[in-house]
């Protein structure tokens, strides 16, 4: 293992803080275990069977993925309790059949159409999750249709062979979309009230017991109270980013990773600072910071890691492979940015950022790769 | 090689219609040849060695890349006369003259570190271009700025064993922001005119002869009048899409790409379903159409293609791996999308949906490789 040193960056590279990341996980791992919850993390994240063993570290034996190829990715990698948490893909089900007789494999539903695909399998039983819309719009059943929802569930009880029905699940993608922390814990308690909600009327009608799955990273950081939960799903923890420090939920000390970026040009005249990192680096994922939409902020190396943001200075535009930074003067006098130089850019969004470069330089040394570019590089 | 069929389509995939490609490239390449230009597309687009063919069967010699590892791909692949169009990163100068050994290399400077960096060189000589800024704001030297423009090319010619000064070049990304095909055309005259206006002032200087390269595919693409320029560098005109349509550049039928998606969800109510096809399979770039910005359009298998844009449907939002169309009624009446349908969508920026998919599937029945995913995948 060499000694990472900035002089070896010619490109962009996501560094990644390994003891920030561990300590992010060994956090919500605690967490979880305080508030007796299983702790299903989401793999989408890092989605590095290295990663993964971070997390096996910590007691973790069950992952959470969004696609069936990242299932596999991780089975092969030695996982054997594996929830695919994006509403089921009919087009997928030979692959699933496959995937459930190598591991205890669990999958989500929002309508009959993926519990009758299921039906026709023939492989081992799959865990169910009805996937539960409690606001966010995105996918699931509104939480307030129960009728459909217990169609639902009867048709999966109806194949007690092919489907075992685990509970109500949901990813409250809106806390996302708050102000404040005081506006996540209410939406997720909200999340909490709404699901007991649906899991008291479906016992009514017969249909339990159901488990309650709740997922977010904003809600699973903050929150104090999961009275009705029984597994969390965070995922963005490990690493947070920008859009998690913009909301509060984490600190600026716990985010782990950043795109270190070489500066091609410099245009003072304009307060701007061109850098090789674009929309391939760091994807074109904003986040609005101090009222500037933003695609990332910058920290400068320092010792064997990264400094502060500096100051008012953020990702204005990307374009394919260009980065601009609005870079002031007054930034440039404090913290002068050469062409040569690296700037390090602190993501707006974590997941997107890996999603795009797809393997990390951890400030320790080691290079580590993921499902996204499982091969060498040169 | 199979025939294709949609059948086959399990999850988000680049479909590509091969003959559309092949016209836009003979169209351009025809262009050129009646201007009496050089043609040098950017690469960037595509990223496949297999596509780059297509290119040389219309007399194409000399590409456009954007980064150094595209040129080393494509030097791989046996391309000998390759530019990479973006300002130097001097952090690469070692892997710049190690190519420079293999192939005819061109490079943008745009500040004298630039060329400080190239005169360290030990290889063959490079071809030079100055990197001009003629309102885009991206990356280059301001066109009024003759006398540091006037220093650089010293610089270079100080350096006649390192450097050839080839000439002036400039990206009009600017016209992307056009609101009419007017627009364009007047942002590409403007262009032209200023680079000549620069040109002879340098020529007044004693610094010539110099050529002039330009590049962005809308004033390539609408423009007849190319007096001053000696070269031009579209890349996207190969696949166009939807931001290239809403410019008024090409037609519907000159779109060569779609992105293949399974339906997963079908919520009527809101008007919307729900897609497997998100920021990870089209990026996070929008576009503006009919008012609402999107990811894209909706197209249907037709025969062995695609439809018409389905009217008044979009992808309104992605998160990462999930699309939402905005499918109104009268569409579902006349257009129904089920569970385990696919819809087709036409991407707001193709050179985005390339670089996230990383691999196409012709309608022809051939799955085409590229840079990015260089290794055949399960």
């Amino acid at each position: 293992m060499m000694k990472f040193t900035f002089a070896s960056i010619e490109a962009p590279t996501l560094l990644l803080d390994e003891q920030v990341a561990r300590a992010n996980i060994h956090r919500m791992a605690e967490k979880a275990r305080r508030f007796r919850l299983s702790f299903r993390p989401h793999f989408k994240t890092h989605q590095s069977a290295v990663i993964g063993e971070w997390f096996k570290r910590e007691g973790v034996g069950q992952i959470t993925v969004s696609s069936v190829e990242m299932a596999e990715y991780f089975a092969d990698n030695g996982w054997q309790d594996i929830l695919i948490a994006f509403s089921l893909n009919v087009r997928q089900i030979e692959r699933i059949d496959a995937l459930a007789k190598r591991v205890h494999l669990g999958v989500l539903v929002e309508n009959i159409e993926a519990v009758r695909a299921l039906a026709a399998l023939e492989g081992p039983r799959v865990d169910v999750w009805l996937k539960i819309d409690i606001g966010a719009h995105r996918t699931g059943l509104d939480w307030r249709e129960l009728q459909s929802g217990a169609e639902i569930c009867r048709a999966v009880k109806a194949n007690p062979d092919r489907m075992f029905l685990r509970g109500l699940l949901t990813h409250s993608g809106h806390t996302y979309e708050a102000h404040s922390k005081a506006e996540i814990l209410a939406l997720f308690a909200e999340t909490l009230t709404r699901l007991q909600s649906l899991k008291r009327e479906l016992d009514a009608l017969g249909i339990g017991p159901l488990e309650i799955s709740v997922g977010d990273t904003p809600g699973c950081t903050l929150a104090e109270d999961f009275a009705g939960a029984n597994e969390i799903r965070p995922g963005n923890f490990v690493f947070y980013d920008v859009h998690q420090l913009s909301l509060g939920v984490c600190g600026f000390r716990e985010i782990a990773v950043a795109v270190a970026c070489p500066v091609v040009a410099v245009h003072s005249e304009r307060e701007e600072v061109v850098i090789y990192g674009g929309a391939v680096h760091l994807s074109k994922e904003t986040i609005a910071w101090n009222g500037d939409m933003t695609y990332g902020l910058v920290a400068l190396p320092q010792g064997e890691g990264w400094s502060e943001p500096v100051q008012d200075a953020y990702v204005a535009r990307v374009s394919q492979e260009h980065g601009i930074l609005h870079y002031p003067l007054a930034a440039m006098e404090r913290n002068p940015l050469r062409v040569g130089d690296l700037a390090l850019v602190i993501p707006a969004h974590s997941c997107l950022a890996v999603q795009a470069l797809g393997q990390y330089q951890t400030l320790g040394g080691v290079k580590i790769r993921t499902l996204l570019k499982p091969y060498a590089q040169a």
